[in-house]
């Protein structure tokens, strides 16, 4: 049993399109016009121009604490080719997320506990039609959010897909090898602190349980740089100068300095690799082999 | 007969104000404080300063695109001077635009069908009193905005003022010489296309019908720089390397590049001359006689 | 007698976290989530990063203008620290200000007229559970002032607190010395005019009367530089290349240049120390012994 004619109060918006021109105005003023009751809530339209991974990304940081409703999420390299334009529903229709098929919306899917219904946004007269090349934006995805909002139902805006066959995201799980734990830099935030694709049960198994608590040292490879990191549970825990790895308010170690930027400090940046792996000393970085290449 | 006493639900907002500092919550602020049920659309805050063409562009490419309701467009290099503050009535009353008198509103009035009604925006009752120099937006446009949310009728703002008399836009139309169709940047996108103020009317007027069809080749001329450009459907049929002629999503044409600036491969900017005429090939570009001289 | 149970539809919102990332958009979906009925307005999220005295400034430049309702202001260097969280209720009940107890809050409060209750948001019932490191804006600040939207009654929130205690603004006084009023850029504006903490009384007692009136000439002295500026009623009223004080929409004199920058003619910025005296002539610049070490 599907839910029908569910009406949602709210769009949230995660786009690349920047503010300096009136892309985003206009999708948020045709939601305005074709569905009136809803409001609209800007996660950033700060997302790399066509950075897929990074706007998927800071759409799954956000998507614990979204209201119900809709989600429209646009970063869109293949915007005129053959990739679909689809509407996923989430938690049995609490919400539901539209955009491109590509990826973006599938580590906010998976955080939502899945889809349960999917559908391809082909039926025109749900869409806008262009004076000349398709807005996506505009003329499919604000639509179809805003006739959702209206309570039409996911099956109206188009052909039914198996959830199962969407585009996968592309976050990397951190794996362990005899090196130790080979994870990766999944966002680099404002203050340089350098998020990692690594959760308190990956560092609890790195070293036997004493990586999880506070003030176990672990020991950090990326690129060229070696370094021991203490374990803190808050940035302000953090040695000067020294390395730290915080569990950040996503719930995510990240590594950090205090008061100074980690991503510069290590040279690091989102999509890097990092192996930790057990460590009893906090040395100051020492030339060693490097295990890791840099990716990109 | 006016539409007298009709309340409107929403303010769509643009201006030069950047978002750096509180210009833009301040405006925001008023509005909400004096019409609490009319919601705000950001159409956009980063047009550059003072650049009234740059806004009238942007506010004519979102204009169709708006709910019934009031505008509220503020870029106003004159401001302190003569320049009159107005209010312009489009459709009968489905909206109004309010902002200087500079030219900024004038394509978004034309656009939405010509002025019904116009005032100069006098009347200090329906003003903020500033503690110093008037800051426009703060002080009387966002007041009429909200006061005419109230459903105060435009009469009441000010004086009436003939709309054939307000200052016009800025905008050129192209036009057509012996060596072809003298056209003019309207505006560079994020991704570098550059919109030309030429339809598919003029285009087709260009080479006795056959450069409406895709797949036609226009003679393109810019500053130094002479290329033939294919007429494409959309941006994925561009060949790579080669400039093509993309009818855009406002349906204007636009020369482009697939996946690279069009902008930064022919040296071209918002205003500047480009000349289309009839070409039968798209040779790599060689230095010819200029045609045009660049402006500014 | 409280204002007890008074509910709230507005949340204004400044902070310093820009709008490259979600943590904005994060915490407006948590006001959204929990008090759906309010409406938010963004003053500014462009304060620069721990730039308290600045997102001090730019609040109290907007508190004049706000509606009835919740202020939510973050600029937090101390998070993680022993800084507290607070919320103050001013004008009897008409407004609360939510944010760290820094100084930022309080020339807001100070204008509002000051507080009439104060808490320290210390009730983890009205807070989110982070899954890791606290994200202030939104496991604390954002929930407060949704629960206060909501009806919950301030002293729910936490412990009481003295408004007295509160740590103070940081916004220096100008004060009169034998050479003249010492004074300091609080601000400047994208067109560059330097707003000083000098109003309309302070220029008066100047020059015994005739500085508050326009044409009067005052002596500017910063740094290496010394020059008359005469004052004026409005930017179009300055000369050619001349500094000028006018009174600007704030109500305080900004040093200015009719279409130029006075920061950047005068090598000024916020904070920069300036000494204002009795003066005859607007002779050009001359080399002069310097009165005032510049700050920073």
């Amino acid at each position: 049993l599907h839910a029908v004619g569910r009406r949602y109060e709210t769009v949230s918006l995660l786009t690349d399109y920047g503010l300096d021109d009136e892309l985003v105005g206009v999708v948020k003023a045709v939601i305005r016009d074709l569905a009136p009751h809803a409001s609209t809530i800007d996660l950033t339209h700060g997302i790399g121009p066509f950075d897929v991974r990074g706007g998927s990304l800071a759409l799954a940081r956000a998507i614990p604490y979204l209201p119900d409703g809709v989600v429209l999420a646009v970063v869109d390299p293949g915007v005129g080719t053959s990739r679909k334009a689809i509407a996923v529903e989430v938690a049995g229709g609490a919400g539901v997320l539209v955009g491109p098929d590509n990826g973006l919306l599938a580590p906010g899917v998976a955080l939502a506990g899945g889809a349960t219904r999917a559908v391809e946004l082909d039926n025109p007269n749900y869409q806008l039609e262009a004076p000349g090349a398709t807005f996506a934006g505009r003329d499919v995805f604000a639509p179809a959010a805003a006739h959702l909002c209206n309570g039409v139902d996911l099956d109206e805006l188009g052909t039914a897909l198996d959830p199962a066959l969407l585009v996968p995201g592309m976050i990397a799980l951190p794996r362990t090898e005899t090196n130790g734990l080979h994870a990766e830099v999944l966002w680099v935030d404002r203050f340089g602190n350098c998020q990692l694709n690594v959760g308190p049960d990956e560092l609890a198994s790195l070293t036997a349980g004493s990586g999880e608590r506070a003030g176990a040292i672990v020991t950090v490879t990326c690129g060229d740089e070696r370094r021991g990191a203490r374990v803190v549970s808050t940035f302000a825990d953090l040695a000067a100068g020294a390395v730290g790895l915080v569990l950040d308010s996503q719930g995510m170690y990240a590594l950090a300095l205090d008061r100074r930027s980690a991503a510069a400090e290590l040279a690091l940046g989102p999509g890097d690799a990092v192996v930790l792996s057990a460590g009893e000393d906090d040395r100051p970085a020492e030339p060693t082999p490097v295990d890791l290449s840099r990716r990109q």
